[in-house]
């Protein structure tokens, strides 16, 4: 099956490799009638376009995206929707000399003994560049959220050892600093600290924080496909991912029933929570409050210092990664896990569409 | 679609309420010539079973299983197998009351709100009872993986604020204190506090690690359905899970990449990494190593101290919540994340089967 | 995988053996809503139950249908809905003879080279009895429809060479005569061929046809998932049957364009065809007309005949088939069409609901 | 969903409209190791192509097709494989005057009750360009089934009343004539009555026969997913036809047991059946025999002669179908049920290799 498709109705199928001709989506059960361009999409690539900072990789792409098919007269037609983008900076020069080595951190290893080949240009299928399609499929998911009122943000909350508490997010610094920090000062100190880490040939990994409101209560399956478990998916899925929680996430698993537990109450014939340890999920189901979830992203795992590895004929050596590779990964993988989060909500919204008889009524006698 | 069904291959869909006639499972894909039998999947149940320590519900149900399709003369057939555990405590009574509240922590809000009627005996489909399904299957999972030299065992790494950090896991300990932490003195305080939290109507979470040893490198499909991206849905769709990790997980985030890759080498033709940050998974693929996961649980959220909530019809109230509740769930718990890691693990086995050519002319030639 | 599982939100899934405890079926994503009683779905299995004419195996079951979940005072709640048929009358002493050959027409053979182990008794999983778990989702399905206006009726067209042309349709006869033919003088003379054939241990098919009514125009998903195509693959899921069409079907490639394309035309501001070759479906997507489908259905396999064949030690030897068999199974037959109709409608039904984002709205809207 | 997905190992997810910037497909799930060329797939892709006889439309299209990821020095790498065929000659002003008429026997009508909006130019996706994906598809699942030995091969049967007995098959004259019939002489009847249809502006269907050589026994999955079962899904969704029926199909219903059951024997080790009424399956699983399939071709909906219809605003009025359209699609076509066919063995193929524990030791014993 090789684990390309993600979502039940709204389903993403990415494919494409580094330095392959391009990448690509395939979004299929999208509704008719949303207004889509080009430009929509290209401005969510842009925001994980390589060559931005000077804490991103060199790497010098256009990452402009082709609508292939399913838009006709700027609106979805309910069909799927293609989408492209060539490659094009394809310096695979850079990877020859990596092509007998497996790199420390990276799949190489597992893919030889998965596959018995491997496209080793560049990481080929495990390069960060396969989130394009995913970057593109959330554009795409976000403007059927939008059409609902619901948004989805994501930011950065950590970066190495550089934490904001959410006490002093300031929310409208996050465009104002290049590593999407609620906080100029400390993504100030975040940035020294990534700027002595390049001096090392070292790199860091962070913490991404993502917040959806607007959204219904009840979105989530019961049992295995709950709100929680498949944002767990969807973000875990993403390349350097290693930890997903949901609201107070780990540190819930400290706390007290009584603490933990958020009390209903009512106002104005609206029922809402008083605080929000759950981050917007009860039993695996929205619960009308925000959705916040945090995903802990790993340091890169290509650096410049020379690491001790094995080749491909099982012989001990030494490895030096070359090539351009962002010191931090964090911040152009925040439009990732906002994506891949509008995907999961999109798919929970169509897939909660068929719940109860009385929204099938709604449906069928309108007609 | 609802959510009821979990895995590609080896696909288990699990039914039943909590004060209904009884819970299953029907396990699909589970391939033909295991030695399979009732006694094999009750000692899993049995791990899970109510009432068989001062820290979990008094609730007196024997959970027997009966296998009702799928094995024939000893052996699976490669047919669905189909489990049924009855429910025999069903006192009903108890929930009575709180037909018409929303419980702060529980599922009713939002299930109200998605389906226009709830089973409110004892959190119907919600309920911890569900899993009885997952651990049936979880046993015929493990059969398989231990085949294949495989084997997966969870333990509790902390409750409440008591954790064990792993240099001083003492593995043989586990089965010795009822809470199964790797530490009878750890053990002993963490179940001091929960006695104090019993005292005050209160109720506590913890961490729940998992190891499964003998993994081939190689398992798990890039992208979407990477090894730590199922296994994250999979734990997660746990009720009371609210944050996943593997290997260094939210730690890894505050490392570096030269502290974080875990260097390969060769020994006697067999490739190895010195350390295992990763917990055993890089590019989602399983490397060989260990694999290394862990499981935030929240508290119990049915504590019997007055809490503030609304109800049915949307008026501000009190509830206190009756019934046989554990004051925390993570011993019972540990089995379940045992079975959905060996789930996991088992379909993923088998969807690695057909990554290369050389697999299938292994299996057709053979013939 | 294993094929247990149909549909993509209305998923059915069975399970069970001829001569195991029992036979089953889950129905997960079945709206919540729903009046659903034991006794409805009694009255579907009690028209393929054994035993009800002299053409059908003297098999004695009650075929007692028992709600184990998904059902709370009366309603469907949304979640899985599991159904358990206790099998009773086990003769498995009938089969021990053929436990070691390899029955003409049926799966023993294919069987034992996929697997390396067979259910002998009664055919197992691939026995007539697997269909009870699709009639009872059918009543499901039927009911979700019915909530609709949809009505599906299934009946016999033809018995071996006895077929009724469709203008000579007496729809009141269906239930007066055993065969559930439109024509009670057709049946009469089809019901002599059985017997006829009973005498000289043999048997016969025949084909069942299946109208649809009430459809909405637009059911059914492009390409793959063409209301055609589901129908093909749910109607030829069915054993025994071997060729399925849909309206004029193998006719239609015989005829030309101009007699072949059925007219629009419109009348009171409703749209209809002046005729119905494509038999309801228009590239692959209902089109507001009668819905009407057929299947082949050939000759029972096991008759009393001897017959050649191999053992399985591949030597060549001979067989008789004891036990009780249908002389023809398309009588019994007729409800697991219909059923298989139902539950193919019911879920493209449910998949359509998220075809365009005005339905979406709707829905979100209301609420 | 919207169904643009077919196969659950082996997946396919095509895309694309008739008069859009392309069509293509992405086969997920390929084993890693197989040599694919663009030359290879191309070959495929010419057969369909259009403007090959005076029976096929003049629309001119290279039909080029572009391996955009999947493949390395070579070789299939087990991820995605993405195709791309760009269209070329898009004269949609051919359509503009349909724009706002339903077209008979076309999908207009329903495609705009379901999506709310259509793309009208040429059948927009429910065009036959939407094949394209389809034969490349094909092309990858022969080059798997070719490494097992396994063989498909498809042909014109019948062409409108013109049809060929089996015993009268000269196969070797298939590629001799246009229409691709096993017979020259049926072949110049069969064109001269397409000459006469075409001067009338009418248009005729047929009949396409695939036949599959080298199967082993066991493949497809017991119940719903039943080797039959899938292949009369994959063949009915190609649009136009409108019945299947495998080995006699209909036939048999007319049939008796004693005549349509095939006897086993053993021959050298051997078991085969004398005679293979069943079509080579035997419950829905491959028996070992040759696989004999018939798909039933509608006549070609777009004709000159003006028929009568109504417009979007539903009013009555006539249409004249202009344009450039094939007579018969059967000779095109017939390499699209060959490809669909051989997309379904090669899933059913992969699906099987977990049917028993042997098949997974030899797998993971071997590494």
């Amino acid at each position: 099956m090789s684990g390309s498709t993600f979502g039940r109705i709204f389903r993403i199928t990415t494919w494409g490799e580094s330095h392959g001709p391009g990448i690509g989506v395939v979004v299929d059960g999208c509704p008719a009638g949303l207004p889509l361009s080009e430009a929509y999409i290209q401005a969510f690539l842009d925001r994980r376009k390589p060559g931005q900072s000077k804490y991103t990789t060199k790497r010098n792409e256009a990452d402009s995206v082709e609508i292939l098919s399913g838009v006709f007269e700027g609106k979805t037609t309910g069909t799927p929707i293609s989408l492209l983008v060539r490659n094009q900076d394809q310096r695979s020069r850079d990877y020859g000399n990596i092509a007998s080595l497996f790199r420390p951190g990276h799949a190489d290893y597992p893919f030889t003994e998965k596959y018995g080949i491997r496209d080793y240009r560049g990481g080929g299928r495990s390069s960060g560049r396969e989130t394009i399609g995913r970057v593109a499929a959330g554009a795409i998911a976000s403007l059927l959220l939008k059409e609902l009122g619901i948004t989805v943000r994501a930011y950065t909350k950590a970066i190495g050892p550089y934490s904001i508490s959410s006490e002093n997010y300031k929310f409208s610094e996050i465009e104002e600093n290049s590593l999407y920090m609620p906080s100029n000062e400390t993504a100030q100190r975040a940035g020294e600290y990534i700027s002595q880490l390049m001096s090392e040939k070292d790199s860091c990994g962070g913490v991404i924080e993502c917040v959806a409101d607007g959204l219904p209560a009840g979105l989530g399956e019961p049992v295995f496909d709950k709100l929680d478990a498949l944002l767990a998916q969807a973000v875990m899925s993403i390349g350097a991912v290693k930890g997903v929680e949901l609201g107070d996430g780990f540190a819930a698993s400290a706390s007290t029933g009584s603490r933990n537990n958020d009390p209903f109450f009512s106002e104005n014939g609206t029922i809402s929570k008083k605080t929000n340890h759950a981050g917007g999920s009860l039993g695996g189901l929205s619960d009308g409050s925000e959705l916040i979830l945090r995903a802990a992203v790993k340091p890169t795992s290509s650096i410049a210092r020379t690491q001790q590895t094995v080749n491909t004929d099982g012989e001990n050596t030494e490895i030096t990664v070359l090539g351009r590779h962002d010191p931090v990964i964090v911040p152009r993988a925040v439009v990732v896990v906002e994506s891949m989060t509008a995907v999961t909500l999109a798919d929970l919204l169509l897939q909660n569409m068929t719940a109860n008889i009385e929204n099938i009524r709604t449906v069928y006698r309108r007609k």
